[in-house]
């Protein structure tokens, strides 16, 4: 038996969700390496959040990594489209809304993967949940599975059988009250958080948006007061 | 029946095989959207060259997309990490080399997708070579058919069941020389291509690392000589 503790890559966005899952995987063991993606998203206070995050629950090391997604565009997060605002509970549970970024996920699950190379982790925590979620069909269960076959099979240590990739969505199947419940036990500051995906020029969450209503939702069901400072 | 053609994204480095892929992709009716990675490679040249085969071969769209994979580095390409040169047959068939970059062409992929969704398309084409390749783990059909899993399920489009994304891999089971004929046959230029891993500033081929190697040996079976002016 190594007393060295597993490493692993956290996608950490500086929402709700990632916090939580860093959170977690701090708590199972692992070393952390926190990455998150500087994709040129209009919400990019988060990456600030990112960074208070790792410092308040004690990252390795974390890593902003660039990368424009404004160079293909095609979503109201990276090019000029407006994000909508006061969705009904039907709407923000039927279809996938203009906010999804074309294949996210698969890109930044692919980055973290060839980081994980590079640094001999082989495992992967990304806060994907199908639950209270917007939609969005790179948070599936079925779509985390699909990647970890790609991860086996197209890396240098899954072909040589050196190591073997787990992707971990410990969110995947809690709902929002639950992953609030989660963290809070686990110590995490959700004040340092952001998840707005229109913040104004101070950072201050809109409060409408589909990740600001699910967040309000799940603070109410949760039952604790969200430290957020919403602009209305 | 519609007189529009499919769009297809082709991913194109500017070397042998890929210009191929884009003739071959042309030839099947393909409205032709080209996508060169600028990685921070060590060969940089061979942006410049894609850019001589778009417009020879008459792609519709040309964009290359920056994502500086130094950030995490890893490879001999990415890395201040010497190119090997000269390795013999039996080397150049057996393990993984140190070029092998980390979940290259995992990333690669996930980027074509990108721009697939944003564009409409839903075929994808990769120059990927399973026989005269340099062993890396991201050129086998098996992983080919895990992406197709993943481009299908982490989409909106494969979601919605609103079109099925297939990624087209012509060259896997051929070799080298097989794909130079067919790609002379098909017009391609490959005085415009370059595959060096290792070019001298005026962008001229070793001929010593494991790509110019394999190249070589292509045109030598082939009964062609390569048009590229070889430093030795």
């Amino acid at each position: 038996m190594s007393n060295i503790p597993p490493k692993a890559v956290v996608l950490l966005s500086g929402g709700l969700d990632s916090a939580t899952v860093l959170a977690i995987a701090r708590q199972q063991g692992f070393e952390t390496f926190a990455l998150s993606i500087d994709y040129g998203q209009r919400h990019r206070f988060e990456l600030e959040a990112a960074r208070r995050v790792c410092q308040s629950l004690g990252a390795k090391q974390h890593r902003v990594f660039q990368i424009d997604l404004r160079q293909f565009g095609g979503s109201a997060l990276t090019a000029d489209i407006a994000v909508p605002k006061d969705r009904s509970d039907a709407q923000l549970h039927s279809g996938i809304p203009i906010t999804y970024v074309p294949a996210r996920n698969t890109i930044f699950l692919s980055l973290a993967l060839g980081w994980a190379e590079v640094l001999g982790a082989f495992d992967l925590f990304i806060g994907v949940n199908a639950v209270d979620y917007s939609g969005y069909p790179d948070c599936r269960p079925e779509f985390i599975q699909a990647f970890a076959e790609v991860a086996r099979l197209g890396t240098k240590a899954g072909a040589e059988r050196t190591g073997r990739f787990v992707i971990h969505s410990p969110l995947i199947s809690l709902s929002k009250a639950e992953i609030i419940r989660r963290g809070v036990a686990l110590g995490v500051d959700y004040g340092l958080t952001t998840s707005c995906y229109d913040p104004d020029s101070a950072g201050r969450p809109c409060g409408h948006c589909d990740s600001c209503q699910l967040r309000r939702k799940g603070f109410a069901e949760a039952g604790r007061v969200d430290p957020l400072p919403y602009r209305d």
